[in-house]
């Protein structure tokens, strides 16, 4: 079976998740996918890196999935929000519960009450902590494997408690480079932008978006980090004692990033022969192939195994299958493997092996001698690398600078304008066909824009803003 | 404050979990409880354990934990053993749900509707995986963190596919095995016992259970293993080719451990002073407390930093905080803690260093250049040692045999009779007031008795059984 080309994004995507096993999309419900082996390892490599950043600064914590009907709804904005999309849990067997529980969206009401508790004087403070759980969201919409599901089933959320404004606003920036340090470990390019007023995280201040650009020119966004000023901690009640011995409302933060981070992993760097991943998170990331002929296999499998044993510290799989080479080539590279050798009779004997990588269409010979870990990990890095720069120049072509709003329709990606911060200006450029996704937080390098000009639609100061169709 | 004494156990769990900072017993809904950092880094480190242990032979998946009421309600028996106690959503936002979802009791009608896409061939036997998940029960009954919840957060369920029952016989054996060295590691002995029919696991052919005993005489179950047999694969339709192209019904096994596994850790190796950890799952591993006198205090720092920079592989405090040793000494055993230094200005002298462990009363000089990993790992298996022998011995003692039915209520812990397999005579020594757990699988070394004799009610041949109350 061969993959659709990835010019039809939507095709190849439904196929590779399913074929290269990342998730088996036949269970019974929609909306709800099984992570295959496979898939699961990629997804642990990938959280161990995000666990390994937030563990920096963060404890790890568990709170519970069901939040009773009376918290979540105590904060007006946040429950609009979820409202039409939350999950509601009515009966335990075949009794009615007395007070309904809301299987969780995302968390702020089931971690905010505790933290009234937590939160006393302003030695407590700040309070930074941090889960990877199960969450879930009614989707009516069309439905997506890691992109949208109604169990989102790897949602790493950060929760923060600050003193003021400014030290939540301060660690804003912090959690930004957080996620940028993510994103570069994925080689995954992204926009770092501040959303519009009308499209900011249910109770917050303000929330600032990491989106990526998908292979059809749409966006998805693949993080958040909200600033909530003190809006939860009135009606939560979160309040500490100051040196000064006076109580003040805490101000805090939240953000998130979902398994929406593999969606763009996979979309990003894929191709039409299935995955490619970088060295780092590929469950395999060597693979040796025999070239066998009758009568000489010895020596290409002692070469092989050598070279195996040589490579040990790293996730290798000498492949004795049955297959034929080719069959091999295709199976591996579907698994995005992203360094490959093929020894064949004449090179155990001449002592080399032919390297190629998942990336790359060339091949080259390279002496078995010269082949060590630190040889690897250089390839590694330069293979990341190119990943890197390749997706940029993808997704650089992928986005438009207009200077007339007539033009935002008819582009198929994202459009680049200058625009004030005035909200008529922002609905007014909403009208052909596409979101605002906001301002640029800084501009990508990858951009050769400047961050600052004249407002598409009215002409006054403005600043750079993006517009897409999104995920 | 003091904790209650670990006399009184019920009083002393319940604060132990709060004081030492496992779980916040606050969360706003019955049964559901928050894991504090502490209590998190247990789980970690003791899953840590059990995923090595799992990783050998399975691989690690994720399904979902909504399962629609159509596939629970398959297996009759089993959905008959759940149907009082699960979860229902009934609906998405304001919109009732076309078919109900159960928030998983557990997850073989989420699993094995897909087996049987998964297995096709003979090739494809046997399946072996494994998930981490939160599970859902609606309790009634008295509810207790980590024993009797709500959402079990960290449920570790295996399940297998194999050819016939005899090969599905020889996995029960096996899991059997992983669980016991899972339980050796933790120091926590444990009776392996075959339950009655009539408190098998619904759906299974057999069930084997992990029981170990709780301070107050009562009975915790901390793994199960059942063999399913092919009840599940008629159900669900999973069959196989085999090599002579006939396609027959496969069978089973499945098997789980909880967070009870940590209820365990703590009830049974704790003290009046609080939690008593092995030195491998211990958050902080070693603490050094440097006893400061004015105008010595450079020497006694020094000589601290110098320890704990020799010791950094493992998880060392240097606590430098304000206040005085009596308090720091009172708060890390409370942490259990397994292994403390003190360091004062004769000590630093001297070049020594007065050691003790949370297990025992006495304390030691011990010179600071013989303290090295070595030494440390060696006070850690002795450690470990004495905590399981400490353990054994006492479990022994609230094991007591009996030949007179008569002689069962009055004991307040667990009862051993002989017993043999008709069920009549099962339930006829249930009449006093304890459950029958079942018959020993092995009798454990701790315990003294013969494996046969003479059954308690008939006085035919018969098999070691145990009875308790349970948890």
């Amino acid at each position: 079976m061969t993959l659709p080309s990835k010019e039809n994004f939507s095709e190849w995507y439904h196929e590779v998740i399913q074929t290269a096993e990342i998730m088996d999309v036949r269970y019974p419900v929609k909306g709800l996918y099984v992570w295959f082996p496979f898939g699961f390892k990629i997804r642990q490599l990938v959280y161990s890196k995000l666990r390994e950043i937030m563990d920096r600064e963060h404890d790890e914590v568990y709170f519970p999935a069901l939040i009773p009907e009376t918290e979540l709804g105590k904060e007006g904005e946040h429950i609009k929000g979820f409202e039409d999309e939350v999950y509601w849990i009515t009966h335990g067997g075949l009794t009615p519960l007395d007070v309904k529980l809301a299987l969780r969206p995302t968390s702020e009401t089931a971690m905010y009450p505790m933290f009234r508790l937590w939160v006393r004087n302003h030695a407590d403070l700040p309070l930074k902590v941090y889960q990877i759980v199960n969450t879930f969201r009614y989707e009516t919409k069309h439905t997506r494997p890691l992109i949208r599901l109604r169990e989102i089933t790897s949602f790493k959320e950060a929760h923060t408690v600050h003193k003021d404004f400014e030290e939540a606003a301060e660690h804003v920036k912090k959690a930004i480079g957080f996620y940028k340090e993510f994103y570069d470990f994925l080689a995954i390019p992204y926009m770092v932008i501040r959303r519009p007023e009308w499209d900011k995280f249910p109770g917050a201040a303000y929330t600032i978006a990491f989106d990526t650009i998908m292979p059809d020119g749409r966006t998805l966004q693949i993080g958040t980090v909200h600033h909530l000023a003190d809006n939860f901690a009135r009606t939560f009640d979160i309040k500490y004692e100051a040196p000064n011995g006076e109580h003040y409302y805490a101000h805090q933060t939240c953000y998130g990033i979902s398994e929406r981070c593999i969606a763009a992993l996979i979309s990003v760097h894929g191709d039409d022969l299935g995955l490619v991943l970088p060295f780092e998170v590929a469950p395999v990331q060597i693979v040796i192939i025999p070239i066998l002929y009758k009568g000489k296999e010895e020596a290409v499998m002692e070469a092989c195994r050598k070279l195996a044993e040589k490579l040990k510290a790293f996730r290798v799989v000498l492949d004795e299958g049955e297959d034929r080479p080719g069959a091999k080539y295709y199976k591996w590279e579907l698994k995005g493997v992203p360094i490959r050798f093929e020894i064949g009779p004449r090179d155990a004997e001449k002592g080399v092996a032919v390297v190629s990588f998942r990336d790359e269409k060339r091949k080259f010979e390279v002496p078995l001698d010269e082949v060590d870990e630190g040889k690897v990990l250089e390839w590694a890095r330069e293979l990341k690398q190119r990943l890197r720069n390749a997706a940029a120049e993808r997704m650089a072509e992928k986005v438009k600078f207009v200077e007339n709003t007539g033009e935002i329709e008819e582009w198929g990606g994202v459009v680049a304008v200058y625009l004030c911060s005035d909200e008529d200006c922002g609905h007014s450029v909403e009208e052909h066909g596409k979101s605002l996704l906001g301002w640029f937080e800084e501009v990508p390098d990858w951009l050769d824009l400047e961050p600052e000009g004249k407002c598409v639609v009215c002409g006054r100061e403005g600043r750079l803003a993006a517009l897409a169709k999104t995920y």
